[in-house]
């Protein structure tokens, strides 16, 4: 009991709580309502109560929950107007986008894991939450359990962040961690990441980027306090990543990972991007296997910092979500509002063309005196600076060829992208020129 | 610009900060309110100012700060009754204890970053804080810039955190680290760290395990909403790991770790505790080197957190002493105090006798026929059960005498005294039994 505060916090009156969505996470965070209802009573100082739950439909099972909190009119439930915080854990941009903003007029704040809304249309919602003087939270949108935007938005916010790498969804990265450890292709490792249950039967979002892509723009908003939206983000998915790919990473000492990399450089702009990247053995973001994810984050002041934990699951995300409902539910109890965003720099977010980074370039060469030399003044040709070069004969061919992999200094993408070209034209190329950018190093 | 607050935040009153301390951390905080005080009135909404630096002498480099803002009457300071924010970065208790209060008294919200003073007397800065209506913030407390406190007591506050495990002393873990890859022993690695600067003339508060100690109390009040002093630590520096302590770690594939282990367990009580412990290799705190400092987090919805960074320094210290400034500024700005603490629960604290762990135990013994069985009949009699035995030849030795190494599993730690205490009775010891804890297995 709090010595300060004799009020029996269990008789004043409830926090009142409503949940949109009853699925996977959804259904934890009912149950952590209910279960743990004594000590949200004691952290919060006043009772929280679940007061009703939208869903798509009746014929369910309510999972041991009172059935009468069910109802799939979620448009009436966000427009009760007594409502203290609505949790949304449904997905997608409508029908809840109109139904958050229905809550926020209503006086309600707001907990989401939404980070498709949230990068899509952040800017309206904070825009509502802080006119109508609520809060709007979404530590679960990024990266699951692991604690990231308290981080960004609070404990970095007096130092100058320039990088945030991260490795933030679960499921590519149970992909490229299959294909490393077993050799296998992405369509078999994909399909085993189906049957378990680590992939979804679209697995559109997370293959091609769009989810990482989403949490790329959020934690890039936070960290340079300038609006990054999804569609400001580069993206490229995983789906062209090859086994051979795979093979040239481990023989070059490196894993191959989808990263969201931003940074911030020194004229103040800003660049945010998805892809897959060769990362160092030796790099920690290499060490992150299966499901898990991780976000390097490095500042001017506090050096290197490292998260990791689960990046997904019912219960990790229903820990953020509760971690979010208790710290809006005590701004309630207090009268306050949390501070809201912090997005007052206008930065030019950079074209892909003008982003530097190393390259691991990979081209099938006929194997001739002079050919080394050629390839080479393709790249100096283009101020592309080649640090070191690795030669090794073709396997399976008639012709006489062989495979030079070369990896790169800093670079810049429109330089590297005109080497490549030139290559292609060139008479000694057998073959595509395979690409892969090179982080972490 | 913030596009819902058209006023110019640096027209606006300023909030005004005092310094206690102007050495490593402070001299660095001072410099970034000066340097960031553009993006800083544009994070807190009015502007940042530096009124005054209490320190003990005026001769001294005054770092290109205005020599008119440092002053030796830090009482005068606190008592200004003007002041929003005071940062301490002075450490120790007396004089400091009396300072904040004052500054509490006087209606200034503080930062501060001094573990041993929170460690001992948490209690009494917290309830001065909670009547004033101010805020007490201390991310800088523990484990330097990486941000631990505030995921525990928010991110992590609707879930239930069953442990806590963390390097949180870089000092003794760039020392042991030093005696894993080099073989030197104690006494050699500490005097290179101090050679470095990585350890203090007086090494006591780190090699003791003082300083460890004070940061797991915090945690552990954190974690557990529990009040827990620095007293109820268990607690063993790093002085008697010897370099055969090391080699016996590495046979067994670990290596040795001062580890802080906070741990709840099923009944509700906690054990907090600061000692040298094997690590196994695969675990991620066996990854972390030199002075950099990890924590892992195990929650019951979250599951397996870590968090790593730099653990200590100037600039890193700095990064959070600002993050918390900025978030007091802002609650100030808003008029509000950021929720308290959150200590509800009178938990007991284990007595060390009742913790379990693993032990790694070495004993010399005369390499004779049934030795073996005797030595484990001494485990089984306390029950204590082996989970493996390594027996080597001891060398420069004129007898036969064996080395035993045995590897418990989970046992009492008063059961595993008793086995301690009887092999030094049996005439088949040769010399004193080595013990290690194991954890993280």
């Amino acid at each position: 009991m709090n010595r300060l505060e004799p009020t029996d916090p269990a008789a004043l009156p409830p926090i009142k709580v409503a949940l949109l969505g009853c699925g996977v996470v959804g259904s934890q965070v009912a149950r952590l309502i209910t279960q743990q209802s004594e000590d949200l009573t004691n952290r919060v100082g006043q009772r929280i109560e679940l007061v009703g739950i939208a869903v798509r439909s009746l014929e369910r099972d309510f999972g041991g929950l009172d059935p009468e909190l069910f109802t799939t009119d979620a448009d009436a439930l966000v427009s009760r107007g007594d409502l203290d915080v609505v949790v949304e854990v449904v997905g997608g941009i409508e029908p809840v986008r109109s139904l958050v903003l229905k809550a926020i007029e209503h006086g309600a704040s707001v907990v989401t894991a939404n980070k498709a809304l949230l990068a899509q249309d952040g800017e309206t919602l904070f825009s509502a939450a802080e006119r109508a003087g609520v809060d709007l939270y979404y530590e679960a949108a990024v990266a699951g359990a692991i604690p990231i935007v308290r981080p960004l938005r609070e404990s970095l916010v007096g130092d100058e962040i320039t990088t945030v790498m991260g490795i933030v969804n679960g499921t590519t990265n149970y992909i490229l961690d299959q294909m490393t450890t077993t050799g296998a292709d992405f369509a078999d490792a994909l399909a085993q990441a189906q049957e378990l249950g680590y992939a979804e039967a679209d697995p559109t979002a997370d293959i091609e980027g769009f989810d990482a892509a989403a949490k790329a723009a959020i934690m890039a908003t936070l960290a340079f306090h300038t609006r990054v939206r999804g569609a400001d983000v580069y993206r490229e998915g995983i789906t062209q990543v090859s086994a051979a790919d795979i093979a040239a990473a481990r023989k070059a000492g490196c894993v191959v990972k989808l990263l969201a990399v931003l940074r911030l450089d020194d004229a103040g702009r800003v660049s945010v991007r998805v892809h897959p990247a060769l990362v160092p053995d030796s790099h920690p973001l290499a060490g992150i296997h299966g499901a898990y994810n991780a976000i390097f984050v490095e500042s001017r002041e506090a050096g290197r910092l490292m998260f990791m934990g689960p990046g997904a699951g019912g219960s990790p995300t229903a820990s953020a979500v509760m971690g979010d409902l208790v710290t809006v539910a005590r701004n309630r109890v207090r009268g306050v509002a949390g501070p809201g965003e912090s997005v007052y720099a206008e930065r030019e977010i950079m074209p892909m063309g003008e982003v530097e980074t190393r390259y691991l370039v990979r081209v099938e060469v006929t194997d001739e005196p002079g050919v080394l030399a050629a390839c080479a003044t393709v790249f100096s040709n283009h101020n592309v600076s080649v640090q070191t070069v690795d030669q090794t004969t073709a396997e399976n061919t008639d012709e006489q060829v062989a495979v030079l992999a070369l990896m790169t200094h800093l670079a810049r993408e429109s330089d590297l992208q005109a080497v490549v070209a030139e290559l292609g034209t060139r008479p000694f190329t057998r073959g595509p020129v395979a690409v892969i950018r090179v982080e972490g190093k």
